[in-house]
């Protein structure tokens, strides 16, 4: 995978002789290893890391609670005990894996998320922001597994739109989205979510929450589902019946915005540039657009002043939005920079 | 709150003058304030973090985005800046925050979660594994806590019973428990669950797959929702229609086991005793119990030979479970030690 290629020259320009990552995002990217996420810290066990030197086969380093999932991606794997009836050690039994895999080498590292006590014995230098901005161009496979996620959005949007009237509770709604997108998953899937009704959408979204949908409302939906360790996004705002004209407007300019940015996404252009587009005569609170992969927001961040510049093979959402007096929009489509424009992967609807 | 005493006191014993609570767990045990954890760590921020000192008020350690939450702890707070269109440097403005907050005092941490690149500007010292005992005897809010996420456990118990048939697959199934759950809380909420059918009950369970459930088969339903913070756990098996005989006589057989060893439970009995009457004539490869409070598994754990003594206060799950041949039963219930024995917390039936 070119992406090891460019695992291991991140650690090389940090000065170290080899890659720690350390992160659940960066341990996916760079061996295919997704680690559980969405239940917090494991009293049995730290997050999974794995080490990427030039000419080396990756080392995954698990509980062996994850050890035939992390064997399952070719990578090599030393594990330390896990989930058992033996006293706690999760500390003591990953530093003395690591110390062996590490074998007294200078490493590149995620400072933000390794253990301090699995630091302390390490010789490290941090490249965390380096190895963030490595991965914003997508392998082949990468796309692959974007699609996959997308997919699921798909069928999140689709549900929504299908279940959605006047009398559920957005977390009724939301039930039905999220069981549509497991059952399509095959398996439990972690999802961020904003999924609002009414005055709620004029303040950008939020969770779901108890209270019951009204004729006329909108929903605002946006899922971002993470399958097989790399994320989907999506959103779309539509109307329960007939909405005001005032809310039809607001869909509709921040329709234009999408449809505007996206003419404009080819490789060479400016990040900042493309945020200018999209925000023109809008006023939101937040980016016009983020990579995806295995973070759910990273480069190219699409934000006001961004120098980053549009390269092939990165993979962009872009979200303009259009809020104010307890009622908003937003739409977002996810798309590939291609060799000469960009080719959209989101297929959800788009209409109010 | 007690509780704050005995952290101090962790950190007094290690030789440290303020506690730096590192985990979601130690936080919310702490001060209140209960992270977001169901969707990895964010790009934008680092996990929250607590520093606790003798006669000072916790300072909670957060971004932005969490600022208010925090707030509504009664803790002071101390924020850096979270989600925006600015460039993200979570590690930076944590790390400037936290030096401040500190101020050159030697800190005691948990050093299998602080991250490297905050520790580094510390003297730390780890404390992680006796601020995870000190955890074990709960405060009245704590238990009004528990009790608040177990009765989601019985909502959930209860709508398992209620849907599951033959045809619906292990997901859809999920999706209804997971459905009612956040309804009843009002709001989203993490889940750890086995929740399986068939021939799975007899490796323990396992996350639900596609699999439709039939006609005759047990279902193994293990629920473990998060509510402020806070854990409840529950387990029942039940069949769909009229189970083989070999399968009533092992849910028998556990039920036992849960019923003997909650007669012997009381202050001043050994962990390790309680394990030793819960698994006679059983053979199970798990532990028998466990404590829960802000992690899902904390102590007493009730394991073979743990010598960790039953004081009042303490909130434990029991769970003996009977397996092979293709088919399993575990039945849990949790239970508070009191002074002569102990109060159960859990409300779900047990029945086959």
């Amino acid at each position: 995978m070119e992406r090891r290629l460019r695992a291991v020259e991140v650690a090389r320009r940090a000065g170290a002789e080899a890659l720690l990552a350390s992160t659940p995002a960066a341990v996916a990217w760079s061996t295919g290893f997704a680690a559980e996420i969405d239940s917090g810290p494991s009293p049995f066990s730290l997050a999974p890391l794995a080490l990427l030197a030039a000419d080396e086969t990756p080392v995954l380093i698990v509980s062996d609670d994850d050890a035939d999932g992390a064997a399952a991606t070719g990578c090599e794997v030393r594990s330390y005990r896990g989930f058992s009836v033996e006293p706690i050690e999760a500390l003591g039994g990953a530093a003395r894996v690591l110390a062996g895999v590490v074998g007294g080498r200078r490493v590149a590292v995620e400072a933000g998320a390794l253990p301090a006590g699995l630091a302390a014995g390490l010789d490290w230098v941090d490249a965390g922001a380096e190895l963030a901005r490595a991965r914003a161009v997508k392998d082949a496979d990468e796309l692959a597994a974007i699609r996959a996620a997308i997919e699921l959005c798909d069928v999140g949007q689709r549900e929504a739109r299908l279940r959605a009237e006047p009398g559920l509770t957005e977390l009724e709604l939301w039930a039905h989205v999220r069981g549509a997108i497991e059952s399509a998953a095959g398996a439990r899937t972690p999802i961020l979510a904003d999924l609002v009704a009414g005055p709620r959408t004029g303040a950008t979204g939020g969770a779901p929450e108890s209270r019951p949908m009204a004729e006329g409302e909108l929903v605002l939906c946006d899922l971002v589902p993470r399958r097989a360790g790399y994320w989907g996004d999506s959103c779309a705002t539509f109307a329960l019946g007939q909405p005001p004209a005032s809310a039809a407007a607001r869909h509709r300019r921040a329709s234009e915005r999408l449809a505007r940015v996206l003419d404009s996404v080819r490789p060479g252009v400016v990040a900042g540039d493309l945020d200018a587009t999209a925000r023109e005569g809008l006023d939101y609170p937040h980016h016009s657009g983020h990579g995806l992969g295995c973070d759910w927001h990273e480069e190219p961040r699409i934000v006001p002043g961004s120098q980053t510049v549009l390269e092939q093979g990165m993979v962009v959402a872009f979200e303009p939005g259009c809020y104010g007096d307890g009622e908003g929009a937003r739409v977002e489509q996810v798309v590939l920079v291609t060799a000469d424009g960009c080719e959209i992967l989101s297929g959800h609807g788009l209409e109010l």
